[in-house]
């Protein structure tokens, strides 16, 4: 997706240790036009899988998963990392090691918004070493649902996490790749 | 806004001291079409005013936020709870009682996204005590900004959030206001 690389070109920063500062236009201010025409690419890419529901994880997924649900006109759920006083007691819970804060994260979806007649989109806003994206589609398949694919804005390739989520045999979608970010540059990938 | 009342009366449930329970379809899973056409609602009522971006606070601000920032073709902030390394050190800085968690809670907005050039709509999910939804305006005026509407999908009127937003000058528009939650009742004001 050319707009979304010429915005990693132009306002992305690399922060060292593979960390990418994208807050200008993805998760802490988000470019809305451009949210939502990846909501809308994303969208166009799954919609032949016939997603029931999208499914993503707090916080900066919600943005997102919520363009791309629009554009499919389905529900989206956004698993909570903390258990709500609202939420039912026998929760689908699944854990993940948090990439920036260095411990175990929670994924916690209530089994009243998440069943074995779904057939799920998952999207993140990054998809980097797909460990939180692997912890969702287990929430999934613990539910007894389907996962249909899996749907990222941004993939860093070289951290693996396309390799972990292809191996369980899961289609992988992004928009935009960098392929490399040593030495302080933002290698993006060609098409 | 009558889809929504439906909605509530439907699927809200009281959870007693004045808890609803609305994680069917506002802040969990996610009615899309509701909540995108619940932004539109919130953009209508707020084009006049020309707002410049959207602010909210993460979690559940994030998808009415976009929604209405959808709608107006304009960027959304979310205030984060906890500084992301991403971002830098002299971040704007204000606190609020949590309703649900019992502490306070910090919210951090970068100064990269947040200056004296915008006139700022805030939009959050719920208008109750009007704490958290305070703690913004302060954020925004401590960036020199200008506070053009607080918007909210659905009021607890018996909370007297708006009347400590109102007194500050600002206006105030809900989509669903709850004037009472007695006795396990969810009583919705008609229009």
């Amino acid at each position: 997706m050319q707009a979304l690389k010429d915005k990693i070109a132009c306002e992305g920063r690399n922060l060292g240790s593979g960390i990418l500062k994208a807050d200008t236009f993805i998760n802490h201010q988000v470019d809305t036009p451009l949210m939502m025409a990846a909501g809308r690419e994303l969208a166009r890419r799954f919609a032949s899988a016939q997603p029931t529901k999208v499914l993503t994880a707090e916080i900066s997924g919600i943005a997102p998963a919520l363009a791309t649900a629009a554009a499919l006109d389905v529900p989206v759920i956004f698993a909570r990392k903390h258990k709500p006083i609202t939420m039912p007691a026998d929760c689908l819970v699944e854990t993940a090691p948090s990439h920036t804060k260095g411990h175990m994260v929670e994924l916690i979806v209530s089994p009243e918004v998440l069943g074995p007649e779904d057939r799920i989109l998952i999207i993140d806003d990054f998809l980097a070493s797909g460990q939180t994206l692997h912890a969702l589609v287990r929430v999934v398949h613990r539910a007894g649902g389907a996962v249909v694919g899996i749907g990222a804005v941004i993939e860093k390739s070289f951290e693996g996490g396309r390799e972990l989520l292809a191996s369980l045999g899961l289609r992988v979608e992004s928009l935009a790749v960098i392929k490399a970010m040593d030495d302080g540059k933002i290698v993006i990938a060609d098409d």
